[in-house]
Protein backbone atom coordinates (compact mmCIF):
# COMPACT_ATOMS: atom_id res chain seq x y z
CA UNK A 1 0.00 0.00 0.00
CA UNK A 2 1.22 3.37 -1.09
CA UNK A 3 0.79 5.92 1.55
CA UNK A 4 -1.08 8.91 0.46
CA UNK A 5 1.99 11.39 1.10
CA UNK A 6 3.55 9.26 -1.31
CA UNK A 7 1.39 9.42 -3.95
CA UNK A 8 0.96 13.15 -3.45
CA UNK A 9 4.48 13.65 -3.93
CA UNK A 10 4.13 11.45 -6.63
CA UNK A 11 1.67 13.34 -8.59
CA UNK A 12 3.36 16.54 -7.80
CA UNK A 13 6.86 15.47 -9.46
CA UNK A 14 4.76 14.66 -12.28
CA UNK A 15 2.40 17.36 -12.90
CA UNK A 16 3.42 20.45 -10.82
CA UNK A 17 1.47 21.08 -7.23
CA UNK A 18 -1.17 23.46 -8.68
CA UNK A 19 -4.36 22.07 -7.70
CA UNK A 20 -7.73 23.20 -9.48
CA UNK A 21 -10.93 24.10 -7.31
CA UNK A 22 -14.37 22.61 -8.52
CA UNK A 23 -16.84 25.09 -7.40
CA UNK A 24 -19.80 25.37 -9.53
CA UNK A 25 -21.79 28.08 -8.03
CA UNK A 26 -24.07 30.05 -9.45
CA UNK A 27 -22.59 33.18 -10.91
CA UNK A 28 -20.29 30.54 -12.59
CA UNK A 29 -22.97 28.66 -14.07
CA UNK A 30 -24.48 31.63 -15.02
CA UNK A 31 -21.31 33.29 -17.11
CA UNK A 32 -20.84 30.04 -18.42
CA UNK A 33 -24.49 30.10 -19.69
CA UNK A 34 -25.89 26.68 -17.73
CA UNK A 35 -28.81 26.29 -15.56
CA UNK A 36 -28.52 26.03 -11.70
CA UNK A 37 -29.02 22.15 -12.06
CA UNK A 38 -27.45 19.48 -11.31
CA UNK A 39 -27.28 18.98 -14.83
CA UNK A 40 -25.59 22.59 -15.18
CA UNK A 41 -23.18 21.71 -12.13
CA UNK A 42 -22.16 18.72 -14.11
CA UNK A 43 -21.20 20.38 -17.40
CA UNK A 44 -19.08 22.85 -15.71
CA UNK A 45 -17.20 20.42 -13.52
CA UNK A 46 -16.69 17.83 -16.76
CA UNK A 47 -15.50 20.79 -18.95
CA UNK A 48 -12.92 21.90 -15.82
CA UNK A 49 -11.40 18.21 -15.53
CA UNK A 50 -10.96 18.29 -19.62
CA UNK A 51 -8.71 20.81 -19.23
CA UNK A 52 -6.91 19.99 -15.98
CA UNK A 53 -6.20 16.61 -17.90
CA UNK A 54 -2.14 16.59 -18.39
CA UNK A 55 -1.82 20.52 -16.79
CA UNK A 56 -2.34 19.56 -13.30
CA UNK A 57 -2.27 16.46 -11.60
CA UNK A 58 -4.76 17.21 -8.59
CA UNK A 59 -8.09 18.63 -8.51
CA UNK A 60 -10.55 19.73 -5.15
CA UNK A 61 -14.48 19.67 -5.66
CA UNK A 62 -16.34 21.90 -3.25
CA UNK A 63 -19.37 19.68 -2.29
CA UNK A 64 -21.46 22.33 -0.94
CA UNK A 65 -22.37 23.69 -4.90
CA UNK A 66 -23.43 19.72 -5.61
CA UNK A 67 -25.34 19.35 -1.69
CA UNK A 68 -27.56 22.10 -2.68
CA UNK A 69 -28.93 19.94 -5.21
CA UNK A 70 -29.84 16.67 -2.94
CA UNK A 71 -29.37 13.46 -4.13
CA UNK A 72 -29.19 14.51 -8.07
CA UNK A 73 -26.27 16.91 -7.02
CA UNK A 74 -24.25 13.62 -5.20
CA UNK A 75 -25.11 11.67 -8.37
CA UNK A 76 -23.30 14.64 -10.52
CA UNK A 77 -20.49 14.68 -7.38
CA UNK A 78 -19.97 10.63 -7.55
CA UNK A 79 -19.12 10.77 -11.83
CA UNK A 80 -17.09 14.23 -11.48
CA UNK A 81 -14.77 11.80 -8.68
CA UNK A 82 -14.57 8.98 -10.46
CA UNK A 83 -14.21 10.33 -13.91
CA UNK A 84 -11.16 12.57 -12.49
CA UNK A 85 -9.74 9.02 -10.70
CA UNK A 86 -10.32 7.09 -13.26
CA UNK A 87 -8.05 10.31 -15.45
CA UNK A 88 -5.30 9.57 -12.97
CA UNK A 89 -6.24 13.02 -11.09
CA UNK A 90 -5.72 13.09 -7.50
CA UNK A 91 -9.65 14.16 -5.70
CA UNK A 92 -9.01 15.84 -2.83
CA UNK A 93 -13.11 16.04 -1.36
CA UNK A 94 -13.80 19.77 0.35
CA UNK A 95 -16.24 18.77 2.61
CA UNK A 96 -14.59 20.04 5.93
CA UNK A 97 -16.45 16.88 7.58
CA UNK A 98 -16.58 16.61 11.37
CA UNK A 99 -17.39 14.64 13.95
CA UNK A 100 -17.04 12.20 17.00
CA UNK A 101 -16.84 8.29 16.98
CA UNK A 102 -19.26 6.81 15.17
CA UNK A 103 -19.77 9.47 13.32
CA UNK A 104 -16.71 10.47 12.27
CA UNK A 105 -16.18 7.06 11.18
CA UNK A 106 -19.23 7.31 8.80
CA UNK A 107 -17.59 10.46 7.06
CA UNK A 108 -14.80 8.78 6.76
CA UNK A 109 -16.35 6.14 5.17
CA UNK A 110 -18.01 8.07 2.66
CA UNK A 111 -14.90 10.20 1.34
CA UNK A 112 -12.17 7.49 1.87
CA UNK A 113 -13.05 3.97 1.68
CA UNK A 114 -12.28 1.71 -1.11
CA UNK A 115 -15.63 1.46 -2.99
CA UNK A 116 -17.75 3.93 -1.31
CA UNK A 117 -19.88 6.14 -3.83
CA UNK A 118 -17.98 9.47 -2.94
CA UNK A 119 -14.45 7.39 -2.73
CA UNK A 120 -11.77 10.56 -2.99
CA UNK A 121 -7.83 10.24 -2.15
CA UNK A 122 -8.42 12.73 0.60
CA UNK A 123 -10.77 15.25 2.11
CA UNK A 124 -11.02 17.86 4.31
CA UNK A 125 -11.97 18.01 7.72
CA UNK A 126 -13.14 20.27 10.50
CA UNK A 127 -11.21 19.67 14.32
CA UNK A 128 -13.66 22.39 16.25
CA UNK A 129 -13.87 18.82 18.23
CA UNK A 130 -10.07 18.02 19.32
CA UNK A 131 -7.66 16.34 16.38
CA UNK A 132 -8.66 13.30 18.58
CA UNK A 133 -12.25 13.55 17.44
CA UNK A 134 -11.08 12.70 13.97
CA UNK A 135 -8.78 9.56 14.75
CA UNK A 136 -11.64 7.50 13.38
CA UNK A 137 -11.10 9.16 10.07
CA UNK A 138 -7.18 9.49 10.48
CA UNK A 139 -6.93 5.99 11.26
CA UNK A 140 -9.36 4.58 8.11
CA UNK A 141 -7.15 7.13 5.77
CA UNK A 142 -4.16 5.61 6.86
CA UNK A 143 -5.49 1.97 6.21
CA UNK A 144 -6.58 3.05 3.03
CA UNK A 145 -3.61 5.01 1.56
CA UNK A 146 -5.69 8.47 1.58
CA UNK A 147 -5.40 11.93 2.58
CA UNK A 148 -6.84 14.12 5.66
CA UNK A 149 -6.23 17.96 5.62
CA UNK A 150 -7.27 19.55 8.64
CA UNK A 151 -8.78 22.74 8.27
CA UNK A 152 -5.61 25.05 10.73
CA UNK A 153 -5.72 28.65 9.51
CA UNK A 154 -7.62 30.53 7.36
CA UNK A 155 -8.16 33.28 5.35
CA UNK A 156 -11.28 34.93 6.11
CA UNK A 157 -11.18 37.82 8.67
CA UNK A 158 -13.77 36.51 10.76
CA UNK A 159 -12.08 33.52 11.45
CA UNK A 160 -9.02 35.47 13.05
CA UNK A 161 -10.05 35.53 17.23
CA UNK A 162 -11.25 31.79 17.47
CA UNK A 163 -8.06 30.58 15.51
CA UNK A 164 -5.81 32.83 17.94
CA UNK A 165 -7.47 32.08 21.26
CA UNK A 166 -4.80 30.72 23.37
CA UNK A 167 -4.48 26.83 24.24
CA UNK A 168 -3.15 25.49 27.40
CA UNK A 169 0.13 24.83 25.37
CA UNK A 170 0.35 29.11 25.25
CA UNK A 171 0.11 28.64 21.34
CA UNK A 172 -3.00 29.36 19.15
CA UNK A 173 -5.74 27.42 18.25
CA UNK A 174 -3.93 27.53 14.36
CA UNK A 175 -0.76 26.81 15.78
CA UNK A 176 -1.10 24.09 18.50
CA UNK A 177 -3.63 22.16 15.64
CA UNK A 178 -0.71 22.56 12.94
CA UNK A 179 2.07 21.21 15.87
CA UNK A 180 -0.15 18.16 16.72
CA UNK A 181 -0.79 17.57 12.67
CA UNK A 182 3.10 17.80 12.27
CA UNK A 183 3.50 15.19 15.43
CA UNK A 184 1.32 12.82 13.67
CA UNK A 185 3.56 12.87 10.28
CA UNK A 186 6.89 12.53 12.40
CA UNK A 187 8.71 9.67 10.80
CA UNK A 188 7.40 10.22 7.34
CA UNK A 189 10.59 10.43 5.00
CA UNK A 190 8.88 12.45 2.35
CA UNK A 191 5.16 13.51 3.35
CA UNK A 192 3.07 12.12 5.63
CA UNK A 193 -0.46 11.54 4.98
CA UNK A 194 -2.11 14.37 7.56
CA UNK A 195 -2.27 17.71 6.19
CA UNK A 196 -3.36 20.49 7.45
CA UNK A 197 -5.42 24.01 5.09
CA UNK A 198 -4.07 27.10 5.74
CA UNK A 199 -5.11 30.05 3.45
CA UNK A 200 -2.80 32.67 2.05
CA UNK A 201 -4.10 36.19 3.22
CA UNK A 202 -1.02 36.65 5.10
CA UNK A 203 2.45 35.37 6.83
CA UNK A 204 1.42 31.64 8.51
CA UNK A 205 3.77 33.18 11.55
CA UNK A 206 1.27 35.98 12.24
CA UNK A 207 -1.79 32.81 13.04
CA UNK A 208 1.00 31.33 15.56
CA UNK A 209 2.29 28.56 13.04
CA UNK A 210 5.56 27.80 13.05
CA UNK A 211 6.48 26.84 9.49
CA UNK A 212 9.52 24.55 10.14
CA UNK A 213 7.40 22.12 11.95
CA UNK A 214 5.76 21.53 8.55
CA UNK A 215 8.62 20.41 6.20
CA UNK A 216 6.76 16.47 6.33
CA UNK A 217 2.77 18.17 6.65
CA UNK A 218 1.24 18.84 3.77
CA UNK A 219 -0.37 22.32 3.04
CA UNK A 220 -3.47 22.98 1.36
CA UNK A 221 -3.51 26.65 0.58
CA UNK A 222 -6.38 27.93 -0.91
CA UNK A 223 -7.44 31.43 -1.80
CA UNK A 224 -4.34 32.13 -4.62
CA UNK A 225 -6.04 33.98 -7.56
CA UNK A 226 -9.28 34.93 -6.24
CA UNK A 227 -9.12 35.69 -2.51
CA UNK A 228 -6.40 38.18 -3.05
CA UNK A 229 -2.91 36.23 -2.65
CA UNK A 230 -1.07 35.69 -5.73
CA UNK A 231 1.07 32.45 -6.20
CA UNK A 232 3.90 34.37 -6.55
CA UNK A 233 3.38 35.24 -2.85
CA UNK A 234 4.24 31.53 -1.83
CA UNK A 235 7.29 31.86 -0.42
CA UNK A 236 6.45 35.22 1.98
CA UNK A 237 3.05 33.91 2.95
CA UNK A 238 4.03 30.16 3.57
CA UNK A 239 7.71 30.74 4.76
CA UNK A 240 10.05 27.86 5.10
CA UNK A 241 6.97 25.82 4.64
CA UNK A 242 6.43 26.58 1.21
CA UNK A 243 7.75 23.81 -0.44
CA UNK A 244 4.73 21.46 1.35
CA UNK A 245 2.41 23.78 0.21
CA UNK A 246 -0.68 22.46 -2.62
CA UNK A 247 -2.02 25.91 -3.76
CA UNK A 248 -5.12 26.02 -5.17
CA UNK A 249 -6.72 28.07 -8.27
CA UNK A 250 -10.39 27.79 -8.20
CA UNK A 251 -12.66 30.87 -9.30
CA UNK A 252 -9.48 32.70 -11.11
CA UNK A 253 -9.45 30.15 -13.67
CA UNK A 254 -13.65 28.92 -13.96
CA UNK A 255 -13.78 32.59 -14.24
CA UNK A 256 -12.37 32.13 -17.37
CA UNK A 257 -15.23 30.24 -19.03
CA UNK A 258 -14.72 27.11 -21.24
CA UNK A 259 -13.03 28.63 -24.21
CA UNK A 260 -10.28 30.22 -22.01
CA UNK A 261 -9.87 27.44 -18.85
CA UNK A 262 -6.68 25.95 -20.39
CA UNK A 263 -5.26 29.40 -20.77
CA UNK A 264 -5.91 30.48 -17.53
CA UNK A 265 -4.38 27.09 -15.84
CA UNK A 266 -1.46 27.33 -18.25
CA UNK A 267 -0.42 30.94 -17.09
CA UNK A 268 -1.07 30.05 -13.81
CA UNK A 269 1.26 27.06 -14.05
CA UNK A 270 3.93 29.31 -15.54
CA UNK A 271 3.22 31.71 -12.60
CA UNK A 272 3.85 28.86 -9.86
CA UNK A 273 7.54 27.65 -11.71
CA UNK A 274 8.35 31.15 -11.89
CA UNK A 275 7.74 32.02 -8.30
CA UNK B 1 -43.54 34.14 7.88
CA UNK B 2 -43.54 32.84 11.46
CA UNK B 3 -39.53 32.58 13.05
CA UNK B 4 -37.75 29.08 13.97
CA UNK B 5 -37.70 30.05 17.16
CA UNK B 6 -41.53 30.33 17.86
CA UNK B 7 -42.13 27.29 16.05
CA UNK B 8 -39.88 25.40 18.30
CA UNK B 9 -42.11 26.38 20.91
CA UNK B 10 -44.47 26.03 19.45
CA UNK B 11 -43.77 22.14 19.06
CA UNK B 12 -42.17 22.04 22.32
CA UNK B 13 -45.42 23.22 23.85
CA UNK B 14 -47.56 20.59 21.93
CA UNK B 15 -44.85 17.84 21.97
CA UNK B 16 -42.83 18.09 24.81
CA UNK B 17 -38.97 19.07 23.75
CA UNK B 18 -37.22 15.50 23.56
CA UNK B 19 -35.75 15.23 20.04
CA UNK B 20 -35.31 11.69 18.38
CA UNK B 21 -31.81 11.40 17.08
CA UNK B 22 -32.07 9.22 13.23
CA UNK B 23 -28.47 7.57 13.23
CA UNK B 24 -28.42 4.38 11.58
CA UNK B 25 -24.74 3.33 12.15
CA UNK B 26 -24.05 -0.59 11.35
CA UNK B 27 -23.78 -1.72 14.91
CA UNK B 28 -27.49 -0.58 15.31
CA UNK B 29 -28.52 -2.09 11.80
CA UNK B 30 -26.92 -5.25 12.78
CA UNK B 31 -29.12 -5.16 15.84
CA UNK B 32 -32.42 -4.72 14.02
CA UNK B 33 -31.05 -7.20 11.13
CA UNK B 34 -30.99 -5.15 8.51
CA UNK B 35 -28.37 -4.38 5.58
CA UNK B 36 -25.63 -2.08 5.75
CA UNK B 37 -27.39 -0.42 3.05
CA UNK B 38 -29.22 2.50 1.60
CA UNK B 39 -32.37 0.35 1.94
CA UNK B 40 -31.59 -0.53 5.69
CA UNK B 41 -30.71 2.99 6.80
CA UNK B 42 -34.23 3.94 4.91
CA UNK B 43 -36.16 0.73 7.02
CA UNK B 44 -34.74 2.27 10.57
CA UNK B 45 -35.25 5.85 9.77
CA UNK B 46 -39.05 5.65 8.35
CA UNK B 47 -39.48 2.87 11.42
CA UNK B 48 -38.43 5.37 14.08
CA UNK B 49 -40.22 8.25 12.30
CA UNK B 50 -43.83 5.95 12.78
CA UNK B 51 -42.76 5.45 16.61
CA UNK B 52 -41.60 9.54 17.06
CA UNK B 53 -45.12 10.46 15.54
CA UNK B 54 -47.21 11.50 18.58
CA UNK B 55 -44.16 11.08 20.76
CA UNK B 56 -42.33 13.81 19.94
CA UNK B 57 -42.01 16.87 18.08
CA UNK B 58 -38.51 16.71 16.85
CA UNK B 59 -35.94 14.63 14.91
CA UNK B 60 -32.15 14.77 14.23
CA UNK B 61 -31.22 12.88 11.39
CA UNK B 62 -27.77 12.65 11.73
CA UNK B 63 -26.49 12.95 7.91
CA UNK B 64 -23.27 11.02 8.12
CA UNK B 65 -24.90 7.51 7.92
CA UNK B 66 -26.82 8.53 4.97
CA UNK B 67 -23.70 10.32 2.93
CA UNK B 68 -21.70 7.22 3.53
CA UNK B 69 -24.13 5.51 0.74
CA UNK B 70 -23.66 8.25 -1.63
CA UNK B 71 -26.43 9.64 -4.02
CA UNK B 72 -28.18 6.06 -2.87
CA UNK B 73 -28.08 7.60 0.62
CA UNK B 74 -29.34 10.92 0.13
CA UNK B 75 -32.56 9.87 -1.75
CA UNK B 76 -33.26 8.09 1.05
CA UNK B 77 -32.16 11.05 3.44
CA UNK B 78 -34.69 13.23 0.80
CA UNK B 79 -37.34 10.85 1.70
CA UNK B 80 -36.97 10.40 5.68
CA UNK B 81 -36.95 14.30 5.60
CA UNK B 82 -39.92 15.48 3.83
CA UNK B 83 -41.55 12.11 5.12
CA UNK B 84 -40.80 13.54 8.79
CA UNK B 85 -41.95 16.96 7.94
CA UNK B 86 -45.04 16.12 5.93
CA UNK B 87 -46.18 14.56 9.27
CA UNK B 88 -45.85 17.09 11.38
CA UNK B 89 -42.19 16.49 13.34
CA UNK B 90 -39.68 19.59 13.16
CA UNK B 91 -36.60 18.10 11.53
CA UNK B 92 -32.96 19.44 13.11
CA UNK B 93 -30.32 17.88 9.59
CA UNK B 94 -27.23 16.87 11.80
CA UNK B 95 -24.64 18.33 9.07
CA UNK B 96 -22.36 20.32 11.02
CA UNK B 97 -21.08 22.07 7.75
CA UNK B 98 -19.07 25.59 7.62
CA UNK B 99 -17.35 27.33 5.38
CA UNK B 100 -17.00 31.00 4.27
CA UNK B 101 -18.76 33.07 1.95
CA UNK B 102 -20.55 31.61 -1.26
CA UNK B 103 -19.59 28.01 -0.20
CA UNK B 104 -21.17 28.64 3.25
CA UNK B 105 -24.20 30.04 1.38
CA UNK B 106 -24.33 26.90 -0.74
CA UNK B 107 -24.72 24.80 2.43
CA UNK B 108 -27.40 27.08 3.92
CA UNK B 109 -29.00 26.64 0.17
CA UNK B 110 -28.89 22.92 0.60
CA UNK B 111 -30.24 22.24 4.01
CA UNK B 112 -32.94 25.30 4.45
CA UNK B 113 -33.93 26.30 1.09
CA UNK B 114 -37.83 26.56 0.95
CA UNK B 115 -38.11 23.68 -2.15
CA UNK B 116 -34.38 21.98 -2.14
CA UNK B 117 -34.66 18.66 -1.96
CA UNK B 118 -33.11 18.19 1.71
CA UNK B 119 -35.15 21.30 3.09
CA UNK B 120 -35.27 20.68 6.97
CA UNK B 121 -36.61 22.93 9.56
CA UNK B 122 -32.87 23.44 10.61
CA UNK B 123 -29.23 22.48 10.01
CA UNK B 124 -26.23 22.35 12.62
CA UNK B 125 -23.61 24.28 11.70
CA UNK B 126 -19.61 24.46 13.10
CA UNK B 127 -17.89 28.26 13.27
CA UNK B 128 -14.34 27.09 13.03
CA UNK B 129 -14.13 30.14 10.22
CA UNK B 130 -15.60 31.99 13.35
CA UNK B 131 -19.39 33.34 13.72
CA UNK B 132 -19.39 35.91 11.20
CA UNK B 133 -18.40 33.04 8.69
CA UNK B 134 -21.79 31.45 8.69
CA UNK B 135 -23.91 35.05 8.36
CA UNK B 136 -25.06 33.82 5.11
CA UNK B 137 -26.56 30.69 6.63
CA UNK B 138 -28.12 33.01 9.58
CA UNK B 139 -29.35 35.79 7.00
CA UNK B 140 -31.13 32.81 4.52
CA UNK B 141 -32.41 31.04 7.75
CA UNK B 142 -34.10 33.97 9.20
CA UNK B 143 -35.31 34.82 5.75
CA UNK B 144 -36.94 31.64 5.44
CA UNK B 145 -38.24 30.99 9.27
CA UNK B 146 -35.42 28.44 9.96
CA UNK B 147 -33.07 27.61 12.23
CA UNK B 148 -29.41 27.36 12.64
CA UNK B 149 -27.53 25.60 15.75
CA UNK B 150 -23.89 26.27 16.11
CA UNK B 151 -21.49 23.63 17.56
CA UNK B 152 -20.18 25.30 20.63
CA UNK B 153 -19.38 22.95 23.71
CA UNK B 154 -18.97 19.45 22.60
CA UNK B 155 -19.12 16.32 25.28
CA UNK B 156 -15.91 14.45 23.83
CA UNK B 157 -12.82 15.20 26.12
CA UNK B 158 -10.56 15.59 22.95
CA UNK B 159 -12.71 19.09 22.12
CA UNK B 160 -11.59 20.58 25.48
CA UNK B 161 -8.43 22.05 24.79
CA UNK B 162 -9.70 23.98 21.45
CA UNK B 163 -13.08 24.92 23.05
CA UNK B 164 -11.15 26.27 26.49
CA UNK B 165 -8.66 28.11 24.67
CA UNK B 166 -9.00 31.86 25.96
CA UNK B 167 -10.28 34.49 23.50
CA UNK B 168 -9.53 37.93 23.01
CA UNK B 169 -12.25 38.86 24.96
CA UNK B 170 -11.01 36.44 28.02
CA UNK B 171 -13.94 34.30 27.77
CA UNK B 172 -13.15 30.49 26.40
CA UNK B 173 -13.64 29.87 22.72
CA UNK B 174 -17.15 28.33 23.26
CA UNK B 175 -17.94 31.07 26.24
CA UNK B 176 -17.28 33.61 23.05
CA UNK B 177 -19.17 31.86 20.90
CA UNK B 178 -22.54 31.04 23.00
CA UNK B 179 -22.18 35.14 24.10
CA UNK B 180 -21.73 35.74 20.22
CA UNK B 181 -25.11 34.01 19.15
CA UNK B 182 -27.10 35.08 22.53
CA UNK B 183 -26.31 38.50 21.25
CA UNK B 184 -27.48 37.88 17.58
CA UNK B 185 -30.95 36.46 19.45
CA UNK B 186 -31.31 39.42 21.48
CA UNK B 187 -34.54 41.16 21.31
CA UNK B 188 -36.50 37.57 20.75
CA UNK B 189 -39.83 38.07 22.56
CA UNK B 190 -38.92 34.07 23.07
CA UNK B 191 -36.56 32.21 21.87
CA UNK B 192 -34.59 33.39 18.61
CA UNK B 193 -33.73 31.09 15.80
CA UNK B 194 -29.74 30.95 16.18
CA UNK B 195 -29.33 28.17 18.81
CA UNK B 196 -26.50 26.54 20.20
CA UNK B 197 -25.10 22.74 20.47
CA UNK B 198 -23.83 22.40 24.03
CA UNK B 199 -22.84 18.29 24.59
CA UNK B 200 -24.39 17.06 28.04
CA UNK B 201 -21.11 15.58 30.01
CA UNK B 202 -20.30 18.32 32.62
CA UNK B 203 -22.05 21.87 33.91
CA UNK B 204 -21.89 24.13 31.08
CA UNK B 205 -20.26 26.96 33.42
CA UNK B 206 -17.20 24.56 33.39
CA UNK B 207 -17.20 25.23 30.08
CA UNK B 208 -17.00 28.74 30.50
CA UNK B 209 -20.36 29.41 28.93
CA UNK B 210 -23.01 31.98 30.85
CA UNK B 211 -26.00 30.28 30.96
CA UNK B 212 -27.52 33.87 32.26
CA UNK B 213 -27.07 34.50 28.17
CA UNK B 214 -29.01 31.57 27.03
CA UNK B 215 -32.63 32.55 28.10
CA UNK B 216 -33.25 33.12 24.11
CA UNK B 217 -31.32 30.93 22.75
CA UNK B 218 -32.38 27.60 22.07
CA UNK B 219 -30.04 24.93 22.97
CA UNK B 220 -29.47 21.25 21.65
CA UNK B 221 -28.40 19.37 23.91
CA UNK B 222 -26.81 15.78 22.25
CA UNK B 223 -25.72 12.83 24.33
CA UNK B 224 -28.32 11.79 26.74
CA UNK B 225 -29.17 8.45 27.38
CA UNK B 226 -26.16 6.90 25.63
CA UNK B 227 -22.63 9.20 26.26
CA UNK B 228 -23.36 9.37 29.65
CA UNK B 229 -26.03 11.90 31.20
CA UNK B 230 -29.63 11.32 32.26
CA UNK B 231 -32.30 13.49 31.38
CA UNK B 232 -32.67 13.97 35.13
CA UNK B 233 -29.68 15.66 35.22
CA UNK B 234 -30.58 18.42 33.20
CA UNK B 235 -30.98 21.12 35.67
CA UNK B 236 -27.41 20.33 37.22
CA UNK B 237 -25.58 20.57 33.82
CA UNK B 238 -27.78 23.44 32.19
CA UNK B 239 -28.58 25.66 35.24
CA UNK B 240 -30.44 28.46 34.53
CA UNK B 241 -30.13 27.85 30.91
CA UNK B 242 -32.19 24.37 31.49
CA UNK B 243 -35.68 25.77 29.92
CA UNK B 244 -33.87 26.51 26.93
CA UNK B 245 -32.48 23.34 26.22
CA UNK B 246 -33.76 20.50 23.41
CA UNK B 247 -32.25 17.16 24.87
CA UNK B 248 -31.76 14.79 22.16
CA UNK B 249 -31.93 10.96 22.80
CA UNK B 250 -30.65 8.45 19.90
CA UNK B 251 -28.75 5.18 20.71
CA UNK B 252 -30.69 4.17 24.10
CA UNK B 253 -33.64 4.50 22.16
CA UNK B 254 -32.94 3.12 18.70
CA UNK B 255 -31.38 -0.13 20.48
CA UNK B 256 -34.33 -0.65 22.14
CA UNK B 257 -35.19 -2.33 18.25
CA UNK B 258 -37.94 -1.86 16.63
CA UNK B 259 -40.53 -3.54 18.74
CA UNK B 260 -38.97 -1.60 21.58
CA UNK B 261 -38.98 2.00 20.46
CA UNK B 262 -42.10 3.20 21.49
CA UNK B 263 -41.78 1.94 25.02
CA UNK B 264 -38.24 3.64 25.43
CA UNK B 265 -39.33 6.78 24.01
CA UNK B 266 -42.13 7.05 26.58
CA UNK B 267 -39.51 6.07 28.86
CA UNK B 268 -37.52 9.27 28.24
CA UNK B 269 -40.21 11.69 28.18
CA UNK B 270 -42.05 10.30 31.75
CA UNK B 271 -37.76 10.88 32.68
CA UNK B 272 -37.77 14.43 31.09
CA UNK B 273 -41.30 15.03 32.64
CA UNK B 274 -40.13 14.35 36.23
CA UNK B 275 -37.03 15.76 35.95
Amino acid sequence: MISFGDRLRSVVDAHGRLCLGLDPHDSLLQQWGLESTAEGARSLAMTALEAAHGRVGIVKPQAAFFERFGAAGYAVLEEVISTARAAGLLVIADVKRGDIGSTAAAYGEAWLAPGSPLESDAMTAVAYQGLGSLDPVIALATQHGKGVFVLTSTSNPEGRDLQQSVSGSGRSVAGQLARDVAVRNAGASGWGSIGVVIGATESITASGIDPVLLQHTPVLGPGFGYQGSRLSDLASVYGVASGSVIPTVTRSVLSAGPAGLAAALDEHRAELESA
